[in-house]
């Protein structure tokens, strides 16, 4: 079959052949429906070989949907056919953690070796995959997988993190978006559906403040050193009950701090390297600061169930799997408005 | 290998021979180094046949424990002679219940057939056992086996009920137990380790009461018709925030009710056949009843951890398995001081 | 001044002319812009003299808005005109509970003889009320007192209801909603603003079914025997997640029972004499049966400002101070449509 | 009567004495039992002029209890004589934060001047002091004045920062106590009588080790640069459930990092300057940093109630009101054990 493969440290992802794998007991083989394309991939392809934490050639592709093609000895509750979405942090399934569905926490996962499809296991941008587990796939249950795909990371991360501040966001709060791109778009979704509380989105052009608005933002501000200022003008001087950063860069981790209310969640979601510093007299009082990841498999099913009532419109570009080198390109670029979906077997 | 079980409605448990049996795909077998004995068993061996959910013979046995003796294929993440209980309410793993853990309340068991061992499944009380799939072990980490068995549904179920109060049970509080046998006098000592109240024990004879005193309980009441009255005065008038009742027969139901403070919880373990009617008018201000089942994969993981900080004394009585009938015989003779637990490999 | 008093048992409310009252030290002095006319004061009206519980002759109204005309001495914080709604539910201010604003459940209230305006306390439908202390006061902050008085009760005794199972109403779950009149009408609205769950609206003619479905409630079913069985066919057989009763009849209260899942709020608001056992085999795995009153300080400052983001439509009739007894005749007749609502400076 | 004020910016607090104060409408006039002598006062009287934030003189001590002396007008619900203690933090007691009894976090205290106690309002330091509304009083039921009036801020402040976290203290869990001083020694009780966590305890002499578990602690670590590591390997390698540093200085804050597990409580109440940063890769997914300020009025109550069950043992040393300098010269030179308690009418 084809497969899209990061095959040595420092080159671009390929389109290669490989054998069809064929699931091991307890396992499924997906024929894939729909792959998603995502920043993080390019970040783990630009590091270095000693950091990278896997060996190579690696089958790209953490977010993945597909059809059930086959079962591996004594997997049982799935028919061939069944179009499901994986759920990617996988883990050990057994300890505290996975023992209430947050693998994306596993205890055990580095010591097993267990690591999720695309990012160290062999990933969705292929032909077939293989799941570990059947409880690594939620039913799509009449889901269209190209809009799909892309809740399974871009979807399901934004709502952990906003899942978490939903006590917060009572009537009369605000919550404050850094960065309105792949995620930040749907948690403006996330945010507009699950609580009534005034969305703010930051971001740092025009036209990105316009989708903004267009998807649901009650206001739309220029992120840059006045960003924070605006936010507390907007909120009557007291600051944002909640604030997600799904930049993380050092200037938006700024921003994020000083939008903060007294007990507010600051919610640090973009790997561009920022940190905030939390101490008494630096902060608001009570506000937690914190930097998730991913989320957990009930978190994905209620993200599904979400879609399925029609309340998040995600924006994807579609391309065929020989042209999945193309869309790492243009993401890289920038050219890519919402989310590139691959099609392998479009 | 020899077995108990109940063969044919209405007879008694027989110690049988059948053959050992072999791990599946994704299968553990266990050597059984405990199994518990309880109540619960003796109701479904008093239900007539239309209503029994499963076909007879069934090996019992719903608490157990024992030692890896082999992996089906596909297993990882054990070994062989590692020392586990088994988690016993088993569901389908991938419910949106059982993908956080909660597998007793799994959605889709009764349509796929799923039952707990010893309770439809191959149970315990046999010199070995199948367990469908590894998330179903907990590490024992150096617990006797015979003093932690019980704790897989008579720790268990209690510490599922008591956790849902937990925030109710703040300093000042006071919580109420009634009925202080196999599950309560347990439930007195968590809530003793897990919260600062006041605890308040009811039972029927002045024997009970002193363990129950034993055990931790601050105050320990006659339970007939004064009692609900007794701890109104013990409270202030104000009744109790938290009320477990591990009979659940209509008297002591009233009891539970008229003991309940405004925003009381009120759980109802046992399985006596009563209920408490619930509403405006008749039962205090936002006071919750609640009838639960067992507990979650998480939660016997907890209760595990806690039982290994030595803040839990369960009581037990040890039988050969051949004296299992016995055992049950005693327990429905109201003989047993605690819980009997068989060694079928003692 | 005019105000409508309840005189003595028995006989319908009259317009009679009082002394203006001057606030104490610590009192504040309203001129009712508002007041909001409600069943239970034709409960209370309803009752025999043994059980009133306080003297009559009685000032009616229980929810009230005005501005402020005068501040006892040593009051701060507020403004002479100010407009601001009267938190009902008055409580001491400093037992436990009052300590979280939750003075609708004061602990103190009976001992200290404190009871509501319009339920004891002179209440809202005289041209001037005193309030007893700031604390019980909510600035309206630009919305109209006409529509906002109602949301004193009528809003927020929903409010506080749903608020209590928002950590169950995650997407895919359903809410029932048993009543579509004064509070139900204001429960689906919002249900609708606050979570993302499915609404079925249950009540008894398509007339209130079609206003059910105008405010907002997905589904609408007429509240009958097989109110029930249409609830779990639309589940998928499982039943909602949380059950709002705003009849509380014996056969609503059956209904909601019914329409349950596992681990559902059962929530019993209406003051219609019925109660529903729960047990063990009778409920359905811990489903929490309650019968709440009113809300909390805290609760009210929400709706208020819910209200203000434009998602709350309360429908309302006006009638003058002169014409309440007028209004109450309506009520009693079933002959309002909304809220009745009195404009004694109108 | 006397008082102890601090005078003018950079001197000793002194004893003077000043007319005795009358308390308004809505006022209670106490005499003092009690009154505690806190560090924060210290860091108060070394801040330059132009950051004080209050006019001098100031009547010293935030922690207070007393004896109600005499009732302003319209004062109910209390009666000469009952002993009572001061709730410090003073809200306006009507905004959002205020209607839930979190009055440390009230929205509008710097906007109306309202200051606590020993903090900018006349403090507890002095024979009788006046307390601006009754809700800012607690009954001490039977309490001792002297060993309960620390709790008001040493007790509450852990108090505070503990609760939040209790959900995470589930069995099995660590919390790490940094500092085991005035709040710390504190803070290892509640933890002992509110959680089944194993509690380790971090300080820089082997002398406070040993207080540390004498008063509880399951651990105690000298507090260095190796301190984290050790905190990790008592941990199987996972870091602890929660972290408190009373401390707050650079490298305790460093170390409450660097202990801290997935999903973490780290909670930063010393004011010793320093900062964690925060951050995606920075920090354990999920570990949530704050710094929080004092405590509830609900809080204050579950404290006390707390110590009337006896599970809480304050070390204290008394001081009579002409020795309070010394007390204060005392405690900056670290010589005081435990809290120091002036006795202003003793």
């Amino acid at each position: 079959m084809k497969a899209v493969q990061y095959r040595s440290v420092g080159t671009a992802p390929e389109v290669v052949t490989v054998p069809r794998p064929a699931p091991g007991p307890g396992q499924v083989l997906l024929k894939v429906t729909a792959a998603g394309v995502c920043h993080s991939d390019i970040a783990v392809m630009s590091r270095p070989a000693e950091s990278l934490g896997f060996p190579l050639p690696l089958t790209l592709g953490h977010e993945g949907a597909g059809t059930v093609a086959a079962l591996g000895e004594g997997v049982s509750g799935l028919a061939l056919g069944d179009s499901v979405a994986v759920y990617g942090p996988w883990g050990c399934g057994t300890c505290p953690m996975c023992a209430q569905g947050k693998e994306n926490y596993c205890t055990r996962a580095a010591e097993l070796g267990i690591r999720p499809p695309g990012l160290g296991a062999p990933g969705a941008i292929a032909e077939y995959m293989v799941v570990d587990d059947p409880r690594h796939l939620v039913p799509l249950g009449g889901l269209d997988p190209v809009t799909a795909v892309p809740l399974t990371d871009a979807g399901l991360t934004p709502y952990h993190a906003i899942k978490t501040s939903l006590p917060k966001l009572t009537p009369g709060s605000t919550a404050v978006v850094i960065g309105t791109g792949g995620l930040g778009h749907v948690a403006i979704q996330l945010l507009r559906a699950l609580t009534p509380a005034r969305v703010i989105a930051l971001d740092v052009t025009e036209e990105k403040l316009a989708l903004a608005r267009e998807v649901g933002a009650h206001e739309a501000v220029l992120s840059d050193g006045a960003a924070a200022g605006r936010v507390r003008e907007l909120t009557g001087g007291l600051g944002a009950q909640a604030v997600f950063d799904f930049v993380g860069a050092p200037p938006t981790v700024a921003t994020a701090s000083a939008c903060a209310a007294v007990e507010a969640d600051v919610t640090l979601v973009g790997i561009g390297g920022g940190a905030a510093p939390v101490g008494f007299g630096t902060t608001p009082f009570d506000a937690a600061f914190r930097a998730p990841y991913w989320g957990s498999r009930a978190e994905l099913i209620e993200v599904l169930d979400l879609a399925r009532s029609g309340v998040i419109d995600v924006h994807v570009e579609t391309y065929a799997l020989d042209d999945a080198p193309t869309a790492y390109e243009h993401l890289h670029e920038g050219r890519v408005h919402g989310r590139a979906v691959i099609l392998p077997n479009g």
